[in-house]
């Protein structure tokens, strides 16, 4: 089971630290930066759309199993599962995110708290009646 | 970027044309069956739970960029990252459920439509804030 990055965030957060914990605590615009091998993947997908962004959490510790949540050290600590750690046996991050630009194969996105250099898996679209019901 | 299985699906499932292509669209129960390595990451997961299961597709087809939406040939093609097709360079299967039973590291779950034997990847709680707004 092995990844193929389809592309890159670019995005003003470089310090795992001081980045948001979601993407709507606060995120900056971002780019993701697809590769033109998977140009024609991206038919369909238009400024506007919520997209689901899957990514490969590289800075992230895979042998953890148990963490405080959120990093608040006060808190109890609890499975990873049962948390949104990136530090996990598969760091896969999700983020939702809007498109705000479509510019070949860089997109415009708000709310995506990745850091810059993030490999990107995969897109998907929102499906309301399935991942909001 | 080399995943690990955590864990397998166990379910009725066993035909990708007759499975349900959401997990609302009357999905059978099914088991999330975890690695005895991976149980401690499981502390805080209980029943009445709704959590994200990532699998790995593994009958996917990765070389797929344009397919029919719904595999409906009546409908134009469209890039595979403006559909939710399995067939997509990295087949990470995104799976909405309810946790109805946990039992040591078998976890019985509602409205998962992954097939019998897929690999499972992770598990995250819903967040209700992050995943739904």
């Amino acid at each position: 089971m092995e990844l193929v990055a389809i592309g890159t965030v670019e995005s003003p957060l470089t310090d795992r630290a001081a980045a948001p914990k979601q993407g709507d605590e606060g995120a900056p615009e971002a780019w993701l930066v697809l590769g033109a091998g998977v140009a024609e993947g991206l038919e369909g997908v238009d400024a506007g759309d919520e997209l689901l962004v899957f990514t490969w959490l590289d800075r992230a510790d895979r042998s953890t199993l148990r963490v405080h949540p959120r990093g608040d050290t006060s808190r109890r600590e609890q499975g990873v599962f049962a948390t949104r750690s990136p530090d996990r046996p598969n760091p896969i991050g999700l983020h939702r995110v809007t498109v705000l630009a479509v510019e070949g194969t860089r997109l415009r996105v708000r709310d995506l708290e990745a850091l810059d250099g993030t490999p990107i898996l995969d897109l998907k679209p929102l499906l309301r009646t399935a991942d909001e019901r």
